[in-house]
C-alpha cells in the first residue's frame, strides 16, 4: 500500500519517516493473526480456517465528527474505537485495522499523542495496525477494520422476532449530554452540575466498544447493533430490517445520576436520540434472560432489559410506567439532511 | 457501518437515500464471497478457507492526486484502480471492497458518473463494493481492497535475489506526460503531438490494474510491486526489503513512439520517475524466462525485461547500450517532503 513508499535514500524524510515514528511499531499485539504487517503493497491477514470475515469502514471528519481543539490522544481512540464498536455488533473478533489519514500538515505534536491513544486501544483489543495510507489534505481519518466469526454466528439486523425482549448495554444519553455542554446549550449547563461534567466528557471522547459483550452475546441474541446515531433511530433499523415493531419501557432506561437530574423534555433527548453512545442495542428471547446476565458478569458489562419487540411492522411505541403512549420526539443524526 | 443508519420514517432522504440511488445494488458481482454486503454494521466476506486476506487502503484527496475538474467516472475508476493494483502486485484475487467518501455536498450529478466509473472497474474483476461510509466534508475517497492469496505465495518485496531478471510490465511513463500536459509544462507541449495526446490522458486518469498478470506471476516471480511513484523510487523498495542492487538498462526499457519522440532528458524523467502507472516490477529467475513469457501471453500484458538484480546491497545503477552508467536525476513523489 502507499504508506511503503519511502525513498530508500531518505529514511527519516517527509511522509514516511512520520510513518515510520508514529506508526510503524516492531511489535504486533498479536502476530499469529498477521502474516504480513505494515510496508508492502498489501498486508496478509491469516484468519482462523473457514471464519467468515466481518468488515467495517468509518470516515472521520473534523468540525463534523470532532471539534478541532479535540484531545489528539482522545481521537486516536475514538477513530478506533467507532470501528471495532461495529464488530461487537456483530459478535465478531478484532483481527487487524488500516488507518488512511490526510493531515494539514506533518505534525509530529499531533501525532505522537493520535497514535498513543490509538494504540493504546488497539493493544487493548489485540487489534494490530496492519497497513493504511498517509497523504497532505484536510485532516480526515478513515479506518477500516477486519474481525472474525463463525459462518452464522454474527448478529444481524434482520433477525429480531415478535417477542424478543429489548435490550441495551450500559448507559446511553451521556455523549449527547457531553456535546450540549460543549455547545454551551444553555439547558446543559444550567442542568449538569460541574462534577458530573469530566465523566460525560470522557464519554464522548473515549466511547467503550462492547467487544467482550458482543462475542458473548453471539447464540444468545438475535439481532443487534452499536448506537451512533441515537437508540430510537439505530432501533429503527432493525424494525426496518426485521419487518418487527418494538415497544420501549420509558421508566427502563438506564439513567445515571446526571441524567434523572434532566427534565423530562431532555432526558428524552439524550436517552432516545443520543448519538455517539457506542452501546449495544439487541434482542433475544425471554428464554435467554439467564444467560444473558451471566453473559453480561462474563464480559463485564451491564445489560437492561428496556422493551420489547412486537409483530406490527414499523411501529414503534413509547410508554411509560401507567403503561400510556408517550410521544417519541426527534430524529437521529443525518449527515446530509441539513 | 455507517451506511446503515437511515432512518425508517425518510428512506430516500439525505445521506441515505443518496447512499441507496449510487451504491446500493441489488445484483452483487460476486455473491459467493459476500455473505452480507451493504446494510448492518459489519459486511461478511466469506475468503476460501486456509486462503490469506490481502488488504490495502489508498486515500484520494481532491487537488494532491487529482484536478478539481476531473472527469467524476474517470475517477470512480481510478480510486479502485491504484487499490486493485496493490492486489495485483501481491498475485492476490479480488474480494471485495469498501468505499468511504466525504463530500462537499450531495450531489447528484457527479455522484452518478463516479458511481459508474467505480462498478464498471468492480464489475470487471468481480470487486463488489460491500460496505463504507459517506459524511459531509472536503471531497476525500478512502477504499479498502480486500483480495485472497493462498499462504506462501504472495509476491512480496523483500524476495528478490541477486541475479534475478527485472522486469515491468506495459509501459510506464505515459500518465507522467499526461501530467505534464495538464500543468502546460512547455517541454511538453511542444514534444507531444495533439494525436497522441488523449491516449495519454487516458493512461493517467484510468489506470489498468494487472490483476491477471499479477496472479499469473505468482509462483513464477520472487519480488514483485506496483510503480505508483516513480520505477526508479519504487526499485528502491525491492532494493532495500531484499538486501540487493539493481542494473537497469536504459536501451531497454519500453518506449511507445509518444516517449521515443521525447528528448532523451525528459524521456528519462517519464519513464525512470513517472508515477501513477500501476504497472507492475517484478523480479524473477532466469529460470523462469519461458514461463513468464507465457504467463504475459495468457493475461494478455507485455512484459519487458529491462534489467537484472545484483548482490551490491542499496546500488542502483542505469546503464546505456555501451554498458556505461548514466545519472539516475530526480526522486519519487512524497507527498510531506515539500
Amino acid at each position: 500500500m502507499s504508506t511503503a513508499t519511502r525513498p530508500a535514500d531518505a529514511p527519516d524524510a517527509g511522509e514516511f519517516g512520520l510513518i515510520a515514528r508514529h506508526f510503524q511499531r516492531l511489535g504486533l499485539a498479536n502476530p499469529s493473526q498477521v502474516a504480513l504487517g505494515i510496508g508492502d503493497d498489501c498486508a496478509l491477514l491469516a484468519p482462523t480456517p473457514g471464519s467468515q470475515l466481518a468488515i467495517s469502514s468509518d470516515m472521520l471528519v473534523q468540525g463534523r465528527h470532532f471539534f478541532p481543539d479535540v484531545d489528539p490522544a482522545a481521537l486516536g481512540h475514538k477513530a478506533l474505537a467507532v470501528n471495532l464498536s461495529d464488530l461487537a455488533a456483530m459478535g465478531a473478533r478484532p483481527l487487524g485495522f488500516t488507518l488512511a489519514i490526510a493531515l494539514p500538515e506533518a505534525n509530529d505534536s499531533w501525532l505522537k499523542p493520535f497514535a498513543t491513544g490509538l494504540f493504546a486501544l488497539a493493544d487493548a483489543h489485540a487489534c494490530p495496525l496492519v497497513g493504511g495510507d498517509t497523504t497532505r489534505g484536510p485532516l480526515n481519518i478513515c479506518i477500516t477494520v477486519f474481525g472474525e466469526v463463525l459462518p452464522g454466528m454474527a448478529m444481524r439486523r434482520g433477525a429480531a422476532q415478535a417477542g424478543d425482549d429489548l435490550y441495551v448495554s450500559g448507559q446511553v444519553g451521556e455523549a449527547r449530554m457531553a456535546l450540549e455542554l460543549r455547545r454551551e446549550t444553555p439547558w446543559a449547563l444550567e442542568h449538569i452540575d460541574t462534577p458530573s461534567r469530566p465523566a460525560l466528557i470522557e464519554r464522548m471522547d473515549r466511547p467503550t466498544p462492547r467487544l467482550a459483550l458482543g462475542q458473548a452475546l453471539s447464540g444468545l441474541a438475535h439481532a443487534a447493533l452499536d448506537i451512533s446515531d441515537g437508540l430510537v433511530g439505530d432501533l429503527r433499523h432493525i424494525l426496518r430490517a426485521s419487518g418487527v415493531g418494538a415497544v420501549i419501557d420509558w421508566a427502563s432506561l438506564p439513567r445515571t445520576g446526571a441524567i434523572a437530574a434532566l427534565p423530562e423534555v431532555h432526558q428524552q433527548t439524550c436517552l432516545l436520540h443520543g448519538g455517539d453512545d457506542y452501546e449495544l442495542l439487541f434482542t433475544a428471547p425471554a428464554t435467554a434472560r439467564d444467560s444473558l446476565l451471566s453473559a453480561a458478569q462474563a464480559s463485564q458489562t451491564s445489560i437492561h432489559r428496556i422493551g420489547c419487540i412486537t409483530a406490527e411492522s414499523g411501529m414503534l411505541r413509547l410508554l411509560d410506567a401507567a403503561g400510556q403512549d408517550r410521544p417519541i420526539l426527534g430524529q437521529s443524526f443525518d449527515h446530509f439532511a441539513t
